[in-house]
């Protein structure tokens, strides 16, 4: 048996085999739901609301997720509710984290745009039996391209013909590098746009450019809908390898990203108002897991030492192949990877940052799933990747959440006061918490001394306020602090940050750290030596950089500055589509970075170790 | 209602709504069946045999061209029979035309082999946590090759992964022109073969190439399956105009076309024993209008004045997305065309007889449906078609059929004795007459005076020995001339040539003759400067030579000589795909020769008057 499920909220229907779940359904229609414990019904995450054919008397699993009122309405997880008749369902659509706040950096204001696509409105001469040029010929001849260098495509030529005398012979030619690639009827000259990809393994990104000014005039982000294969590039690497044998991981993989970013690119040239099949050429960035995974290659010798990816070299691809609803001769180019874990998106802060030509010691920090390290000077560019976990991002903590609606984001408090107070996104009731918000919970209650260096609570002591201590409630996995009460929340239960989500966080941030030291012993300099580190990420534009200091996330520099860059992979990948030069830069600083490998470095071992704590001042 | 037309002959089975003709569902099957008529029920082609489910009931057309026992058996025309019930039906298979006699020619016996595909086999390293270099880079790094000049495909990227660790990192890299195109397990660096397509209006010839030795190694030919939508390029143009609204004729006409080639080349692998992933590029001829329908460009604009091709460059393709299961990442090269009734095919004339370094002058006539004629010397090369129409080919002939078992290909006429003799291809008892049994039939006619220089029968002559004027029976249309009675007819229907047949070869011939001479005024020489004409085609190889010249087909010579050279398109292409620089040399020569359009020239009209009589000793 067959059941239809309509995902309302998506327009989108789907029709599954009886038992199957409702995410297996959304999976099927590509739509993403947020899922960060593959499937297993812990994290709580996949809650939607079957708004027709819902039943009461079903099993019911997570039940501690979900409020009495909710239970009754018909809330449940996407990962455990079966499909047993057809099924209404809402995805409570998640406010872009992308829109929200992220903006491009301006370190490089004196880019010259150069991108290799140009327009050019021509009038053609009408052929006759004097003039019996072809139409292809008859454009190049107008261009005054070179022919023999030509390399039509059969997509090319089959438009030629008809538009042409659509619009008697006067045509605007698009042309890629010297290699007519298009035409269309009328002047459309002014007219000349591409696209950014960021495949985040959380988020995708896209961004539409103006290819003559590099401006952006249209975004969209979406949750990365592979999630409901694993929140993070080892469970998705391993959702792949037990599908080897018949390459359906690979596949799904791929068909998942590829959905979404078409529905993205969709989705921003709607916004602007801009004609698809203007949209050019495209470039993409991603970790390198996301990279193989987009390309469709195996990404499954990642994960077990040594590590290797199928390729870091650059890869050129169309807009057809990828099933890109964009211009038909669409070129899109995956940036080059470093290595198995530093992938395209850190070559895109490389270039976004031009971090080759900052004042020496420069370093870089892109703080996500992966913290991914760049420490650039003295002529050489060396990079590291560590595997901070996706607490950065609000995965493996209770209450973690994106940075979206009813996320806390900020923290303040008072133990003279005996206060606490929370900034909400959208100055909404508290659903849970974002990661600058995490942080910022940590850097206040290590300040005002609620948890010890070692990150531990101190339950026992009695210089703490009692209306903070109040707040400090002790559970069977250990204490929790509750940062915002029933009250103040949308769920009317309190939202918390417990000792394991420290503890996450002392994981994450300690990595980071080491890995910055070992590069630092790499290239034979000292703290002293650092000019500054750059911050990068969606998530580096949110965190309170003070609070960071104060958990020791970064390490503090006495001769420098620390510098929150916003998403300086997009910004890379940005440059390398409107600039010629920028996207051969791009190729030669990817081959030029010196990749670390730290799981071999003692040191890395020992520095870690040292580094969970926080710092004593 | 639909119902299934199972084709036994073919092993294909389609489903058709009621009321369709076999021959719609042939087509629906991308089956060949012969058909002159545009469906018609006149030219009696298309005959098959309905073994299941066949109505003695139906209503039937066509009838002259069966027996009672035919009829009572089942066989009926395609174009005419309806399906109202479930069929099974025999094609009769066509002999190959190609395999039994062409030949290539050998004038060129010292090109070099040099195809841009490389094999090499490696025994790379084995990564390790101290070598970390990326697959891809790890085996452009084994064969030094430059890593910034690769452009490596999702094809071929996806494919390294595990074929390297399933065979202990023991590959065989292929490599176009410094390019990693493929790789393999193993060594199989000895294997290597690349395709010829020469794609007629006919007949569509396929040639398996060693890449090694140049070599034919397996070949298959197919009438070409577009026939269905007319036998001659202006009727398939019309047939894309009648869809141009929806593209659907041309989509039609592509896929057909693509279909058959696929399907021939999986024939001549699997005949060869080759793998067919081994075969890693093609190239491909043809007239302009089959260039165009195979690369799915509208050809409707060749049609009208002023005869505009949409393309003449030659077009690079992938395999891939003409749906050839070859090797995944082959490459496929349509030769460039010269204008829009002279096409890649006569470029392979071109090239294959290097036509440019012959004894000049020099001339080619590739006689096929068009009549395309080549002049070169002085450093020119000049080339033009005439509308020879399908004469030659046996359509638009009474008994016309193709060259194939049952054709009459030789006639002896003796006046003295009064004998007709006829040579039948296979030794069979003869079903019709080919191409070069008309020719020689017309030339035996005429030299034994039984008919005029005018081309008509001497019906009330009194110098015919009896016994052949008893052969010589009036019609409604005039006389014909039984060459095979019925005894020595399968049919037991006498096989004739009638005056209208020789009509249609006067026009034929005319033409031929008239473009040549156009050129030779172009070129500013008379007859006495040739030194030779070359005939090329299948046809060429088949015709007796003094019988051409009997009946003025080819001007007589007299300081120079006449040469048969088989198929010469397909040698053209044999040498670009084995040979880079004739490769490079081909698009030189196509883009020098000079194209006279003889539409335009009042001295063609003179000339073609003349040109159809007989010549007069």
């Amino acid at each position: 048996m067959e059941y239809t499920v309509n995902f309302k909220s998506h327009g989108k229907s789907v029709a599954v085999e009886e038992g199957k779940t409702i995410l297996d359904a959304a999976a099927l229609a590509s739509i993403a739901v947020e899922s960060n414990c593959g499937a297993a019904g812990t994290c709580g995450k996949c809650k939607v609301h079957v708004v027709e054919g819902f039943d009461p008397k079903a099993e019911r699993i997570g039940t501690k997720f979900f409020t009495e009122d909710e239970m009754n309405d018909g809330w449940v997880l996407a990962c455990k509710y079966e499909v047993h008749q057809d099924l209404t369902v809402e995805v409570p659509i998640q406010k872009d984290a992308f829109s929200r706040k992220t903006k491009l950096n301006s370190l490089l204001d004196n880019i010259t745009i150069n991108s290799p696509i140009k327009k050019v409105y021509l009038e053609l001469e009408k052929p006759s039996i004097n003039d019996q040029c072809p139409d292809f010929e008859r454009i190049i001849r107008a261009l005054d391209l070179d022919i023999t260098k030509q390399k039509p495509t059969r997509g090319l030529l089959a438009v030629i013909p008809k538009t042409l005398r659509d619009h008697q012979f006067r045509i605007t030619a698009v042309v890629n590098d010297d290699q007519l690639m298009w035409i269309e009827g009328g002047d459309t000259s002014s007219q000349k746009y591409g696209m950014v990809f960021d495949i985040g393994t959380t988020t995708v990104v896209c961004l539409l450019i103006n290819l003559d000014t590099g401006e952006i005039e249209g975004a969209a982000a979406e949750t990365n809908p592979q999630n409901v294969f694993g929140a993070d590039v080892i469970s998705r690497i391993n959702y792949v390898i037990s599908k080897q044998d018949t390459g359906e991981g690979l596949a799904q993989c791929h068909e998942k990203v590829t959905t979404c970013m078409n529905d993205l690119a969709m989705r921003a040239v709607a916004e602007a108002g801009v004609d698809k099949t203007m949209v050019y050429e495209a470039t993409v960035v991603g970790n390198t897991t996301m990279s193989e995974l987009f390309a469709g290659v195996d990404p499954s010798y990642l994960a077990p030492s040594p590590f290797i990816p199928g390729y870091v070299s650059g890869v050129h691809m169309t807009g057809k192949e990828l099933g890109f609803d964009i211009n038909p001769e669409s070129h899109v180019y995956l940036l080059p990877n470093i290595a198995g874990y530093v992938g395209s998106d850190t070559v895109g802060v490389i270039l976004g940052t031009h971090i080759h030509e900052r004042p020496q010691y420069s370093g870089a920090i892109d703080v996500g799933t992966n913290g991914e390290i760049v420490l650039a000077g003295n002529g050489r560019i060396l990079a590291c990747s560590t595997a901070a976990g996706p607490a950065f991002e609000g995965a493996q903590i209770k209450f973690g959440m994106r940075a979206a609606d009813g996320a806390i984001e900020a923290v303040y408090i008072d133990n003279e006061a005996g206060t606490c107070k929370v900034d909400v996104i959208g100055k909404k009731k508290a659903k849970g918490i974002c990661g600058s918000g995490i942080l910022d919970a940590i850097a206040q209650l290590y300040k005002n001394n609620i948890i010890d260096f070692r990150g531990r609570f101190r339950g026992d002591a009695d210089d703490i306020h009692p209306a903070l201590k109040e707040r400090m409630v002790k559970t069977e996995e250990g204490y929790e602090f509750i940062l915002a009460t029933a009250e103040e929340s949308v769920k009317k239960r309190p939202v918390v940050i417990c000792q394991k989500d420290i503890g996450e966080l002392q994981l994450a941030k300690g990595a980071i750290y080491a890995g910055f030291k070992v590069l630092m012993a790499e290239m034979g300099i000292t703290i002293e030596d650092m000019k500054e580190i750059m911050i990068a990420g969606a998530f580096g534009s949110y965190i309170k950089v003070d609070s960071a200091m104060a958990i020791g996330l970064f390490p503090e520099l006495p001769n420098g500055k620390i510098i929150s860059i916003g998403n300086a992979a997009s910004e890379g990948a940005r440059l390398a589509l409107v600039s010629q030069e920028e996207r051969e830069l791009c190729a030669e600083l990817a081959r030029k970075s010196e990749y670390i490998e730290l799981s071999s470095r003692p040191d890395f071992q020992d520095e870690y170790v040292m580094a969970m704590y926080l710092p004593r001042s």
